[in-house]
C-alpha cells in the first residue's frame, strides 16, 4: 500500500519457500532496503499476490502479510541465517543490482554508477532485505474444469479449512 | 481495496482500450455485478495493473482509478455504447458466465446451474458491467537494458511528463 492509500502492484521474483520451521507456506521474496516497497510495507503489511500459470490455466491468489528481514536481524529465529543464505544464492549479476544508485532518483547521468564493485559475495550488503508473505488465505481457481473450479483454504487456529464455491 | 483495508490481487483480461474519446489510454475489462471486484472498487476506485512481458522482458505498473459501467447506463457518452458492443464481442462462453450461480457462493450442488439458457448474444445482462482504468502514471521497466532502463510517466494537466529514473 502506497502511503496516500492506493495500492501498489508490481512483478516479484519467487525465492523459494522459507526453510523455518516457524514460517511455513511462507515465499520468499528479496528487496533493496531503498525501494518503495520498504515502505509501503512498514504502513501496512497485508498483501496479496496473484500468480497465474498459462499452462495449467491456474490462478493462485495468496492473501496475508509481509515480514521483513533487514541486516539489523542476525539471529537465526529471526531470519537472519536465512537473509544470508538467500543473498549467497544469487547471481553475480543479481548481486551487483544492490550496489547501484538509490532506485526510483533521477537516472545516474554516469553510468559506471552502474557498474560497481561487486559486494561480497558471502555476505549481504546493507541494502539487501528478505522479505516473507506469509500467506493465510489461497483462492485457487482453475479455468481448466468445466465448470470451473475454484476453492478458498483459509487458515484458522486449528489448521487449514476449504470451501469449494462458485467461479 | 477489500472492506477491511487490505489489497486485493487478481488476474483479469485485457479487452482492449476504449474508443470513447473522453477515456484516452483507458483500458477495458469486465466483470459480474455479483463479484468481489464491484464493492471493492465502490469502496476506493483507486487501482494499479502490473503487466509484465516475459519475451520484450518488460515491465508495465499502470496506477490510475476504476470506472464502472453497468445496466444503469444508456448513454453513449456514460460508457452505455460501449457496454454494449463489449458484450457483443464475447465468446458465447463467456457469456454464459454471467448467468452462473452466485460467484463465491458455496459451489452450486446441481451442476446444471452452469450450463443455463444462453442469454441474449445482443443485449448484456443486468450481471454484465463495464470496467475502465483510467491510468495516470505509468512506471515502465525494461529489464533487457544494460542496466535496465526505467521511466516514470506522469499526466498532470499539460499533458504527460516522463522521468528516466534508476531502477
Amino acid at each position: 500500500m502506497r502511503a496516500d492509500g492506493a495500492p501498489a502492484n508490481r512483478t516479484v521474483v519467487f525465492r523459494g519457500f522459507s526453510d523455518r520451521l516457524d514460517m511455513p507456506n511462507s515465499l520468499k521474496i528479496i528487496t533493496d532496503h531503498r525501494s518503495e516497497k520498504i515502505a509501503q510495507c512498514a504502513g501496512d503489511q497485508r498483501a496479496e499476490a496473484c500468480w497465474y500459470f498459462p499452462k495449467t490455466r491456474e490462478q493462485f491468489r495468496l492473501l496475508g502479510t509481509i515480514a521483513t528481514v533487514t541486516n539489523q536481524e542476525s539471529s537465526e529465529e529471526g531470519g537472519g541465517r536465512e537473509r544470508v543464505t538467500t543473498w549467497q544464492n544469487l547471481s553475480d549479476g543479481a548481486q551487483l543490482q544492490f550496489a547501484w544508485p538509490q532506485p526510483g532518483d533521477r537516472r545516474a547521468e554516469d553510468e559506471n554508477a552502474f557498474t560497481p564493485e561487486p559486494p561480497n559475495p558471502k555476505a549481504p550488503p546493507e541494502t539487501f532485505v528478505l522479505l516473507y508473505l506469509i500467506v493465510k488465505q489461497v483462492d485457487w481457481l482453475n479455468l481448466r474444469g468445466d465448470p470451473q473450479d475454484r476453492i478458498i483454504y483459509h487458515q484458522n487456529a486449528d489448521g487449514w479449512e476449504e470451501q469449494s464455491v462458485n467461479p
